[in-house]
């Protein structure tokens, strides 16, 4: 009988399976935050098996297009990504960019072409300075703890960069998977996030790995809502060097089921880090739904209550308006009878039978003070359940927001 | 050759109709509030034909079950109100409060009890006080300039009342139509405010006008968004007592055209109104779309846009983020080209062919800082229009909502 077992390494980030490096630079590409690294560089010395995600907005960027279309390749062997500029709603322009940076980072590292994926985040509609971009490409040093500058790299409004890694053993295999992840407003769970890369040793074929991928990020990044807004740039790359193993992990084997477990948890801590550093936000908001007649209606219900605008506010206040939550779950669309309806806030049973429980106010009130809310529904009709994450919405949301590009 | 007229009557209400009557009191329902009227009455003199359009909210108020209930009969004499308490989610004990209210009112005016219904708005899961209630139907004094006062008893959060009344004449009839509104948060397009009470003196079946109703609904009170939300208490009724007629109107007669544009006139007038005093707001935002494949996808992408927090929050800073705009069209799922987009902010060509524009920012600033600001795009592809209204989100929205029960 084989163990298995997932372990945490401390200040672990994307560069921590073997063979990944990174390396940034501050190529003034934010204007007011010349200090700032804006520029980085991942990169696998050995090629990687590699898939993708992007964003399900009809308006892609430049560089959205670009990668998504090297992804089908299904290899790899670096990520050129860029904040500050979205490279996005420029036209033919955007595509030139975006290929121009791919082209300047192969010469450099002496790869093809058709090994560097591209990503770019930040506002909409504005060249980039691509005279600022050439000169940074060619300053860009790697080094193997270079995960960290790549993680604040890719920072826009994000408070805090988002970084993991986890160290696996299959019973077969010990490898590493490490992530990254940037992403704070325009956040809505029809795709991701807006930035994440994930790396990891393991040996797979492309096709698990893609399955993989799918199955962890809708869990998780396709969980999570700051604004209920998708951008043209949602980018979710994962790269597998196979430094780890020797012969790929199969389908459905033992392997391939703790290999899904990690990836999920990777998945679930960067989309949980992404809600908590909404912008603007206090608390992290988990919604919990059960009892639905299947898991497609319990993901659509969690989805709906988690974006609310009135039940976001309500959190950041403290306010138990519980009424907020029941109506939000009305207007999803989800099957559900409003007597069977049963609504816990913390600990505590708010609603049972679809109308008031006994319950003391300053209890829920307290449950609300925390930094981590969760919210728990079950509609009591069949075993479909579903979890999201959000944030609550403040003040500083709104003061954020109204001046971004200016 | 018939000439047609649509004029406003100053400080018109819901009462300026012949027949019409209000009255309200205060009835402490509202806690904090104990000084403002939140309970009142319109009472035709005359038996009207109604029609009235709901929440399509699963979870649906004890009031909302009994009206849309009684509009099936077509006839109606009386609507009660209140503000302070929506009698939501509260099973059995909603409904039995909701009909109360209409025995009440029904005893007090002599009328049959099927022909009273009845709206509340306010808070989620807390019961009415029926005591009040039933000390305050029975002090209410009704009068045909009541209409004012029916305005301010049923606004919860609004900071303006919402009235207006038109004198129409189609070349056979002169009548009039008045109307009020209360809605200011949980208001989204899928149905329409609040509350709206319309009322008319022409004389029409009951068939004409729930079709007219649900056409000037749709392009009016279905076009506006505050937050996204709906709520268990979405409303609209309309009356009408022929006291201004003595043959009703025939279908796709040129009165019934006269009679549908001054009932749009007189919703548009409201759903405007309610955007403008949207929680917290400082502007009214008219999106047109232009140029969709058909009217339906035009409407979808105008109410997507304008639920947009992230739209609402730079247009609040007076921020020509055009690019969020593109990326809420882009997620919308309607059919687009992005090289044949055109965007305009205010008279400003920002996006022409999907690339920036020649313009000078500060034109464009100076648009943004009006309080009626206007977005137009156009998709190029065919000529499905429609418009849709709202307001920005800024600080005041958040502080109000999250402390709006405790």
């Amino acid at each position: 009988m084989k163990t298995s077992s997932i372990e945490s390494i401390s200040e672990g980030t994307v560069t921590s399976p073997r063979g990944f490096h990174a390396g940034v630079t501050c190529a003034s590409i934010k204007p007011k935050n010349v200090e700032k690294p804006d520029l980085g560089i991942l990169y696998s010395s050995e090629p990687c098996v590699v898939a993708g995600m992007f964003t399900k907005n009809k308006v892609k960027s430049g560089p959205v297009v670009i990668s998504q279309q090297r992804v089908k390749n299904g290899r790899a062997c670096a990520i050129v990504a860029n904040s500050g500029c979205a490279n996005a709603c420029l036209g033919e322009q955007g595509l030139t960019d975006a290929s121009e940076m791919t082209e300047l980072v192969a010469k450099n590292l002496g790869i093809d072409v058709e090994d560097v994926l591209v990503a770019s985040t930040g506002v909409i509609g504005r060249p980039l300075p691509m005279e600022n971009i050439r000169k940074g490409i060619g300053e860009i040093v790697l080094s193997e703890d270079g995960g960290h500058d790549m993680a604040r790299a890719i920072m826009t409004t994000d408070t805090v960069s988002k970084e993991i890694a986890i160290s696996v053993n299959d019973g077969t295999n010990q490898y590493t998977i490490g992530g990254i992840a940037k992403g704070s407003g325009m956040i809505h769970p029809d795709m991701a996030t807006m930035l994440c890369f994930i790396t990891t040793d393991i040996k797979i074929n492309h096709l698990l790995l893609k399955k993989a991928l799918e199955e962890a990020v809708d869990i998780s990044l396709n969980m999570i809502s700051v604004d209920g807004d998708t951008s043209p740039s949602d980018t979710t790359i994962i790269m597998a060097n196979g430094m780890a193993g020797s012969v790929p992990i199969q389908e459905d084997s033992a392997e391939d089921i703790v290999f899904q477990r990690a990836l999920n948890h990777v998945c679930i801590y960067l989309a949980k880090a992404i809600a908590r550093d909404g912008e603007g936000a206090t608390k992290l908001i988990e919604i919990n739904v059960n009892g639905a007649v299947d898991e497609t209606e319990a993901r659509q219900a969690a989805r709906m209550i988690v974006n609310s605008p009135l039940i976001k506010s309500a959190i950041y206040g403290c306010d138990p308006n519980w009424g907020r939550i029941i109506g939000a779950l009305g207007r999803s669309g989800v099957a559900m009878e409003e007597s069977k309806l049963d609504l816990d806030m913390g600990g505590y049973a708010v609603v049972r039978g679809g109308v008031p429980a006994e319950y003391d106010e300053e209890d829920v009130v307290e449950v609300l003070k925390q930094d981590y809310v969760t919210i728990t529904i079950n509609l009591n009709l069949d075993t479909g359940s579903a979890t999201a994450w959000g944030c609550d919405l403040t003040e500083e949301y709104v003061v954020i927001n109204s001046q971004y590009t200016t």
